[in-house]
């Protein structure tokens, strides 16, 4: 169990971290379990545990009740919310898979390419106004201003998701291929720190009642965190095997997506190499093949980008472990700061 | 202006309906208006007003300030979640026009067909959220055990929406053919009813202070107001002029959407022309040619399907005008009483 007892009682480093991540994927799958009602399983409420039910290491639920927790909070409040910041998640996976037409997650095929793209859209809405519904009956129980704050913030994430997305479609459809370092940021801000890591942390704080003073630097340490994470991930789409990835090995360029390292490469190459990438990516997804994959490969080799982004996300990393540093000063010692700090390096150091 | 002074001015009948209707779509598109933060317009806000700029009774919205207003509610009050019935409205129509293949919404291209799939779902999500964050923000004026009412029947509402999306998929997409008309209700009170009727009026009902008694009564109103629109929706599909019309003709068989009309034809129909049929719907929408439609027409002409579906919907209207009637006990006389009766009358006899 997830509890101040046992969980001090389990080993340090990196079992704690598989530790902690298993108990609080546990808990939020049963959570979820008994939010879906008993009607219309087969056509709507069994495809929505589809990809919760994948291997996969459920860390923003743990992250929200982690840092609950560590403010003193229970986990009989945190469980709800950390349970609906899974199903949103999760959500906007099954229609980011469409938008992004991708193949595979977590190892299978994205929900679309097994039940079709209506269906598929369709779960995911009811996924979200199931979470919503279940947010705001499972929280009766919090304080009102409380409860508003951490509603005000799932609203705030829902916006933040979509807008990041909006600019990430902006530059796959739009061809927006002229953005900075800052435009990047801002970019996986929105759509990834959001509701990876500013949410979690904002409302498991909140739930806790923690002091507002510490909103600003858990923003902060999300911020640092997504930013480092997205990095990571995107230098893993294009270096790392593809068996515990589980997406599509260079999936991000067969899709044309924003990351860091392909605008760097952008950016560097001399007129000719960048409009001929700029050509490449403007076709549609399925329009790019091997022979344009080795060319955007080339250009971003050629340019050193994948160091480049690799030297920014350690930037970030060491901005999260400053941040996370300094919070020794609010949280008081406990396995469930461990448990962050523990994430700290997983989110960089991470095969997955 | 919707007031009591300049409506009560205002004459009888169709004028009083479309004055009504025109003053509430006014106020409300500029309430959505004001909702659109002014950032990222030309990636995702601007493209949320893209359908309902488009020519539109905006029915829904208008419905909830009427009874609101009916029963002694202030405009005020019912203005915000009215506009963010309209907001969610839109945003399940351009979901729904994916996952129904639909080319045309209003007399033009449906959003998809604009903007391409993926920008769609996501301004479809954008809207979604933006549309829970203003309901939030938006009713903080309001009596909290009332606001909380309304944030539970907005809930209801988009639960009850995929799950009638789910069940007409599961006919247009895994061949759930053998419907009884109980079925067909059951999916349309979800699909059709619950968005567009019921929760617009037991929302209004609730922001006026209704007494929770009239919530049943409201409910079946929706739903028999709800049914008999449907129906007489899917029969002009078959039969009305397209241009008016401003959808796809016979825009529905092509989909193999579910509808009472091509039910009773599949349930009358002999063996050999039933396995004719189902071997028609189970193509894909692209798939279906002329030919295919002629037959389904054929099939549904032979057994007098159209006549029995405006028998049902006739059913339907004789059911809400009494349940009409009876709200005289509890509704008193107001122009906004009077709206609502027209709105029977339009629902019924409407060429759109």
């Amino acid at each position: 169990m997830i509890t101040q007892t046992s969980m001090t009682d389990s080993v340090e480093g990196e079992s704690l971290l598989a530790n902690y991540l298993r108990d609080a994927r546990q808990l939020v799958i049963g959570d979820i379990r008994s939010m879906l009602p008993d009607r219309y399983r087969s056509v709507l409420y069994d495809i929505m545990l589809d990809y919760p039910l994948r291997t996969a290491k459920a860390l923003r639920p743990a992250l929200c009740i982690a840092i609950c927790r560590a403010f003193g909070g229970s986990l009989q409040d945190a469980l709800r919310p950390a349970a609906v910041i899974e199903l949103f998640h999760n959500a906007f996976l099954i229609h980011d898979d469409i938008e992004d037409g991708s193949k595979l997650r977590r190892g299978e095929p994205a929900l679309h390419r097994k039940y079709g793209i209506p269906i598929a859209i369709n779960v995911g809405d009811g996924m979200l106004a199931l979470a919503t519904r279940s947010l705001r009956a499972g929280t009766t129980g919090l304080a009102p201003a409380i409860r508003e704050r951490v509603l005000d913030i799932v609203d705030e994430m829902g916006i933040e998701s979509a807008e990041g997305q909006a600019l990430e479609l902006a530059f796959t459809r739009w061809g927006h291929f002229k953005l900075t370092d800052r435009d990047y940021i801002r970019l996986v801000y929105k759509k990834t720190c959001w509701y990876s890591f500013v949410a979690p942390l904002l409302i498991g704080a909140t739930i806790a009642g923690a002091d507002p003073a510490v909103y600003v630097p858990l923003r902060k340490l999300g911020a640092y965190l997504g930013v480092a994470f997205q990095i990571h991930d995107d230098i893993l789409n294009l270096t790392g095997a593809a068996e515990p990835y589980g997406k599509d090995l260079s999936g991000d360029l067969k899709e044309g997506k924003c990351t860091l390292i392909l605008m760097h490469a952008l950016r560097s190459a001399n007129a000719t190499d960048r409009l001929r990438c700029e050509w490449i990516l403007r076709k549609p997804a399925d329009g790019r093949g091997e022979a344009d994959l080795r060319t955007l490969e080339a250009v971003i080799h050629k340019h050193g980008s994948i160091d480049y982004a690799r030297a920014a996300a350690d930037r970030a990393t060491g901005l999260a472990a400053r941040t996370m540093d300094r919070s020794r000063d609010w949280l008081l010692p406990s396995t469930h700061r461990d448990f962050l700090e523990a994430v700290l390096g997983y989110v960089t150091g991470r095969d997955r």
